[in-house]
């Protein structure tokens, strides 16, 4: 019979698991991974893309606001990739601390990853890449609509964070959304599993949620 | 937050959970749901759409031939719907037996469905209909693409079942590719899971076996 997809059934190896969940800004993949961290605390590892954006010493800061950070280029991949691999291995790894208020990583300080049975890999971008998502045992996408998700972000940005509706609109047409059709909407074809609406949806999140425990049981 | 999904974290009403799965022809559900019977057997039931198609003792052999099979007319989705309730509360139904060397349901004879804690409906159409897919706890769809898909049957129907390609190619584009556009495709939105390649994903595959087993064992 025809198949595109070769993969092991999510079987683990050195009994780690690494689960990926990918998805576009707005989706929903954060109130999942919240809800997850919540359920499991420190029984996981969950290591984000963003931890990894790139240090920009060298630009002054008004440019470092000019860059885009919704492409590949804008994450030290390796770095993570090189992360993942010693988490995978069972040792702890220092991982950089991003800062958002100034653009840039934290000069002093990184902050400690702790290896567990299950490792969760969480970034918009992280299937783009295919060394890191050949890393990822289980590949679950986050897929919620374009105007489910500019709303989402409106709401966040705006009310929560105090946002002019003219910058997140004009961030969203000038990035966010040509990065996504660019790099995250053609890398939901590499996944297992597709989930719309991400932590809203309480029979996926349940389904995630017990695979997790099973494994951890194991 | 703006979310559209309203549901119940897949909790089963009278202990008993109905777990639908959807999905074009060709796109590996077939080869799911077997995967799924070979693993539990008789622990769980299996109600198929394809066994309501209608009877059409008023319309003669030639005719019935060339019906709209894949079109929600097709099916007595009512009595599925009258039996899954019965399944739901406990009680065992006889179904219908569709012969598909005649195009009409057998007049002798029906088979029957025993109820358990755990029920699979399947068929391309069952969340098109919004009172079947309102009694489904998880609604899982198999989305293929349409080119391996209509590879996959014509593999089929042709090398397994010795039609001619002009004949397979004849029918895919008069019926299967309009009515899964216009029926099937977009009942895709109601799902909870989606699930690319069905039967061919190991990775989806052992996540649905491991909710079954968790559902079963509790």
């Amino acid at each position: 019979m025809v198949s595109r997809i070769k993969n092991n059934g999510g079987k683990m190896e050195n009994g780690v698991i690494v689960i990926g969940i990918a998805g576009g800004s707005g989706s929903g993949k954060s109130t999942m991974i919240n809800l997850i961290k919540k359920e499991f605390d420190e029984e996981i590892t969950i290591i984000s893309h963003d931890f990894y954006y790139k240090c920009h010493d060298d630009i002054p800061f008004e440019e470092r606001k000019k860059l885009n950070y919704d492409h590949p280029d804008a994450f030290d991949t390796d770095l993570m990739i090189s992360h993942l691999r010693e988490l995978k291995a069972g040792n702890k790894v220092n991982r950089p601390v991003y800062d958002y208020t100034v653009h840039n990583r934290k000069k002093d300080g990184t902050a400690e990853l702790l290896p567990s049975k299950v490792v969760v890999a969480e970034g918009i971008l992280i299937f783009e890449n295919k060394e890191l998502r050949d890393m990822c045992d289980i590949k679950i996408f986050i897929d919620t609509d374009a105007d489910v998700r500019i709303v989402r972000r409106i709401v966040r940005d705006v009310n929560e964070r105090g946002r002019s509706l003219e910058s997140v609109i004009g961030q969203y047409l000038a990035t966010v959304k040509p990065m996504h059709e660019q790099f995250v909407e053609p890398s939901k074809k590499y996944a297992d599993i597709i989930v719309p609406e991400g932590g809203y949806n309480k029979v996926a999140l349940s389904m995630i949620i017990h695979r997790i425990k099973a494994l951890l049981s194991e």
